[in-house]
């Protein structure tokens, strides 16, 4: 059980909490969690791709029902993710990423990633998983594919940011557009499965 | 939004709730979906699969932020999961499944399974995907698994049960043990991969 960030925006966070929610949202227009729900309702509707994202999950304690209407959840706890949160299929493939947004320039910081969530990338990966993050930076509007490889990597040398030029070392751009919002796929088509990988 | 049957055994629940809270858990003894978690987690031990299951979907609605503590949900309600239960990856293969258990002895009630789920399993079958349900008669003490066409068949044809007879002629009996409990990756390898299916 951890003390996890509203996705709420509720306004008595502190310290950890309010970095995580610095970097889940942008700060104008469409958060990047939206852009990406946005890419996989449409992949799932064009029948290229089924990707959803995972619940939050959520440690229920006390439920009331309340006669002649439906159960109400009264206490209950955010917990710590122990996988990633988004997966699915694409042509027979095992996809599974996580996504993650900041505002600042020249980083990511490594305190978005949670230890067990890099246990299963690495678990993904050796069942042939295809694996990775979603990375988008809002201020310089610029969005990357990390593969997971990388990501280990990173948290291995105990990191306390991925650098951007790391990042645009190791990872593939992305151009952010309308119908997907997020095209990840045509990395994944090209790179991840067409073999030419970095 | 969906009146959700509670997992934590409330007393008021009526109709429909009942009935699901019926086909969740067994009498005596452990229930399947407990076994079913063992199972797992014995599988990623072993490095064989890693397959989770997701996090019930709730809706949140209110959290509180006591000083120095954790934030705390105190309203939420649940909601219908728009896929299955169990996803996960081997040896490369995407694997999705829903787990039901009932004490019938003649069928499996289809109320268990929701309109949403079979769209979800004919979505990731297109995307060739291996998708399936296992399905546990706890008084008749036999376990199947069966693969997503025959579900997807009885709810096309408006069936109110899945009979017996008809998920031992399309299904493949499972014999449970206790390293793993459910050792449904034995089918997988043998029928669903290995080109021996019925």
């Amino acid at each position: 059980m951890v003390q996890y960030p509203s996705k709420l925006g509720g306004r008595r966070q502190t310290g950890r909490a309010s970095i995580q929610s610095e970097s889940n949202f942008a700060n104008r227009g469409m958060s990047f969690e939206k852009m990406l729900n946005e890419t996989n309702s449409y992949y799932l509707t064009k029948g290229r791709a089924v990707i959803h994202k995972k619940p939050t999950p959520v440690q229920i304690v006390r439920v009331d029902y309340p006669q002649r209407s439906r159960a109400k959840i009264v206490e209950a706890y955010f917990r710590q993710a122990s996988t990633t949160d988004y997966s699915g299929v694409y042509k027979g493939y095992y996809l599974d990423f996580e996504a993650k947004e900041t505002r600042q320039k020249t980083g990511m910081p490594l305190k978005n990633f949670h230890a067990h969530q890099i246990d299963h990338m690495r678990q993904v990966l050796e069942q042939d998983g295809i694996c990775f993050a979603l990375l988008h930076f809002s201020t310089l509007q610029e969005t990357f594919l990390l593969p997971a490889e990388a990501l280990i990597q990173s948290f291995q040398e105990n990191w306390k940011s991925l650098p951007i030029e790391f990042i645009r070392e190791k990872g593939y751009s992305l151009s952010l557009g309308a119908f997907p919002s997020v095209p990840y796929l045509e990395i994944i088509e090209e790179h991840l499965i067409g073999g030419n990988s970095k």
